[in-house]
């Protein structure tokens, strides 16, 4: 902590100041300047910055130690690598992760998981507990959805993602799902945060609509402080004063993070815009700027969607859009999965 | 909903909109200007007006029935008015509710609850459970904090304010609380709200960070659903890009909920603004606009405090506060109790 | 300027940082800590910190002298006032500004400034020149009008505040105008700001919708680098995701701004909100924040107003809302201007 | 304009709504719904839609015609291309606009010129006149800077992209510079804007921190309402919430503009993240997204660079970037200008 006095500050003054740090525990140094004093507080302690801001004759109180350590950079300098039914997420892999919003029945999630394989798609998402802002809009199917998704995944040889919104749901979490995805509404919710980091499964946390970088990794810390260090995180765009688009995707995330964590950053281009004609440029930029995957919602037929049809791309946008992404990666020193060859 | 078709919309672009619409199941009225077509469609299902947005020759769509209805001021043009320990929230009087942000103990809460009720206030806050950025700050005393707070309450005939995190948290509030209050990080957490729905305590419903108005109200709307119309809504700041202060306080916030909504609406300026000494501007302000109450960080001896020890007021700014907030309520037809007066 | 190492710096990378500072003239304090070392850094010149922070083993760059140097507080700690026709301010007066958005003519000019001066307001606002979002809409009267709102404040005994929106119209203001304003998209229109700062008159500086409150003290410190030191701040709302109103009053500017800086803050709840009945419990709010004054549009028809008419207030609004001020100053130990007496 | 009622409304509240908008020149198209009515009014006429908003009665108001016409799509449905120097701005090939940000002398011209040359680059940037935040930081070398770059481009065959701030500098502009840059502070200086329509050069124009799509859409709107149609947009990052970047870089306008309007959009990722190391990952990203152009600062030599060196890219950063964006390019059916070949 560096504690910054006003350029008149008293002396007694200073000395209060540094009694306090001492009584808290803090070796301090003094910096005396002509123009202003400077105090360098370091100690392992955790304290509330502002009760020092409001003491007489202090300027600024600067925080040095990061808030977060297990989801820093330097505790993993190489990068976290997660690897899910064979796609090692965090690698120089891209991994794409495809499907409905909502799961319907099998013979969807059959019919979208047997397209998405052809294009080297591993990981299938949909959802069975649908967060609506209204409680009059549907609300997913629940476990027999979760049952129908399974079946279509190991038929097609794929893993699931998908998103649990309560405790009392981790269960279910557990017989079906490979990868647990905590959507932005929850990315705060701590008591979900720690139970989930102690199932031992992958997390996929999404930013919180209004989440600084610093506060998603604070809550990946959550889930890591309980032992689970398989953590990505999901960019999905942030809230601002733009309203053509449903949320500003913060592109500048995918480097910052990457900087900042050794967790694997994964971008959302269909909730971050919001509608389809504009989803694969998202997309494509998100490769550019570094992605370690993405999550996008494709579907068979859209129009019968049960949710989000209008942000959901068709099959053949997809097929359009992988052969985009696999030059885009080469490009940037990635991979992203081939097509299977037909074998006749 | 409305739907602008593009100047240069083809007819059976327009006939594609109508036979939609249609087969959706609403009436439509059709304009035909000179410069473009408007379809006003009326019924009652709820859809998703991006489907029609991706429509060839669309220009815009606009829903035009709030999404919201419990919460809606229709539903209840007079106000409601909820009480408590005797105070009536939602009428004539600015309901006063105040105390330490985390309980200790009963010494505290009592010394706390002694001095308030002076001050003509009758409901005290407390946090058992508090919701932490960082895994490894303190997290609250949990129930015995509830217990310590319960009984300096009682003996001091005072209602309690407090929050609840997660479901299985409910059959404490029940024997404990007197208003559950929902934080804003859990705004969304739409299960939490349901289960709270049908407590049928009245609650205090605090805006997310990035939420907006119609956010605040559609999460009330859960409540409400569930059976439950004791809900008052709290302004506590928004998320900006302004740095000098925790949060922006949006004060328009409080005429705009009173225009679209019946529920009362309290502002928490000790969140808001995150700075003891910016707290009692804030206070002032929020009752001059028309608050209907105030939640405020208030405690004997800050510096001892738990949590928050920076944003809480000292008693003496407390009295100090009280005597203004009554001669500005007075300015605005409104009435915050009076002191008691010491009888000899 | 406080540079905060890598935990893992070595070395010859703090010894680097040291040298750089060092070679453009800054004093260094260094700190070794048992974690990492911090770098104190104390000089007069003003340097671009992410130069240092891109350097190897840098970890945080905190610069800890204040950019704005003649808006500080402590350049004048007992605050400035500014005196306009007799209304001091910055002082315990609340000084109050009103009239039309633009001026029409000098019947409607008269008409206005004859019901306000009964109210005891001694300043008029009317704009000559509009800045227009759109290049379509009416741009203002320009000098005509500008001569029909002196004849009618003259005539009145006020004082005129209206808005220059480009340097070739100073000499309009030095002939007509009284205070000068600058416009929220001029805030950092820095040639035009300088200029300003040679009139020798006073200036009212709206705050940018996207500036910071360290941004509009940056903006002040330009006209005051030239001399004029007669400069009053102006909050009119920021632009922030809710959509409900037009711009976010940011309420806490106004403590945050006495804290900070010396010069007067004024409030302009007309363009904070944008729609009439909103416009007075923003008024109070701002006044029982602390605010020194307000700016405010009023209008004895405004329906028939040149323009912004909906969120102009009816005569009778305005002085309903007078008499609440009044009493909300004293609440807070301000004066509001008292209703002129009728004398026989 | 759409004008949806209040559920409730009397029928003599609708009426007068129609009188108004008749006595307005509207024509208008009612539908009474079971449960409202919606008045669709046609006409060519510009109203504040607030003026109804306030209306008894009225629920919501909605805009149908977009407020700008020479700037949107449907006015030059094939896409606006703008020719600089044989560049084809707006044409399938991507434009590379790179330089210092701020001139220093004749020979750091010619040095960065002759290296982005041979990358292909035919325009060449640099600022002769700064708009700094701080009144004490370096405002630039004026004429002297423009015709150190004028001579160094011409040597080289380059043009010269280079801001103005004030119209006295239009003269200048003339002389010197091939495209006209309004930077982001500028966008709604409207006297500014008007002159530049005049000048007819290629004006690039920034969009501002707190503007929407739509704000820069106007702004184009007034510089083309003067007759010059040959303005490029430029995304530079908007003010939001997170402080990790300098701007958060709104990668989605780039699609959502090219939808809405015909003119070209440029993205700068060096004012949108202004720290090095992430230039190259927002750079792909915008190529990638789908930009018709960047605006990169480049130097051959960044730490001598007069201004914002920390953002500015060294020679070879940019080479090995120009490689990755030739290859994106072409995965989205692009062309970004290959490297000149050595000829021995």
């Amino acid at each position: 902590m560096v504690i910054v006095m006003e350029r008149n500050a008293k002396e007694e003054e200073i000395e209060a100041v540094i009694e306090k740090l001492t009584s808290n525990g803090f070796d301090i140094h003094r910096s005396t300047g002509v123009e202003r004093t400077i105090l360098g507080a370091v100690g392992a302690h955790v304290v509330d910055t502002r009760d020092y801001e409001l003491m007489p004759g202090v300027r600024e109180v600067h925080r040095v130690t990061s808030p977060y350590k297990l989801a820093a950079r330097a505790f993993c300098p190489e990068g976290t690598v997660i690897e899910v039914n064979g796609v090692r997420i965090g690698s120089e892999e891209v991994a794409i992760m495809a499907g409905a919003c909502t799961i319907k029945d099998y013979a969807e999630c059959d019919a979208i998981a047997r397209r998405l394989r052809k294009q080297g798609v591993r990981i299938i998402r949909g959802g069975a507990f649908k967060p609506r802002t209204s409680p009059y809009s549907f609300q997913g199917h629940g476990e027999a959805g979760l049952k129908a998704l399974r079946q279509a995944a190991d038929e097609n040889g794929m893993a699931i993602i998908s998103e649990v919104l309560e405790p009392h749901q981790i269960p279910l979490a557990e017989k079906y799902i490979d990868i647990v995805q905590i959507g932005a509404r929850n990315m705060q919710n701590y008591g979900l945060l720690r139970e989930l980091g102690q199932l031992k499964k992958p997390v996929l946390l999404k930013r919180g609509m209004s989440a600084t970088v610093q506060d998603l990794l604070l809550a990946a810390e959550y889930i890591m402080s309980e032992g689970s260090h398989q953590v990505m995180l999901c960019e999905r765009g942030i809230r601002t004063f733009e309203t053509h688009t449903r949320n500003t995707m913060d592109i500048s995330a995918i480097p910052v993070i990457h900087k900042l964590s050794h967790l694997p950053i994964i971008a959302d281009p269909s909730h971050a815009i919001g509608i389809r004609d504009k989803v694969p440029p998202l997309a494509r930029a998100a490769v550019a700027a570094g992605a370690d995957g993405l999550l996008m919602e494709v579907h068979t037929d859209p129009e019968q969607a049960l949710c989000d049809g209008a942000q959901t791309l068709y099959m053949e946008q997809f097929e359009k859009l992988m052969k985009e992404l696999r030059e885009i990666a080469r490009a940037v020193g990635r991979v992203v999965p081939e097509a299977e060859t037909v074998t006749a």
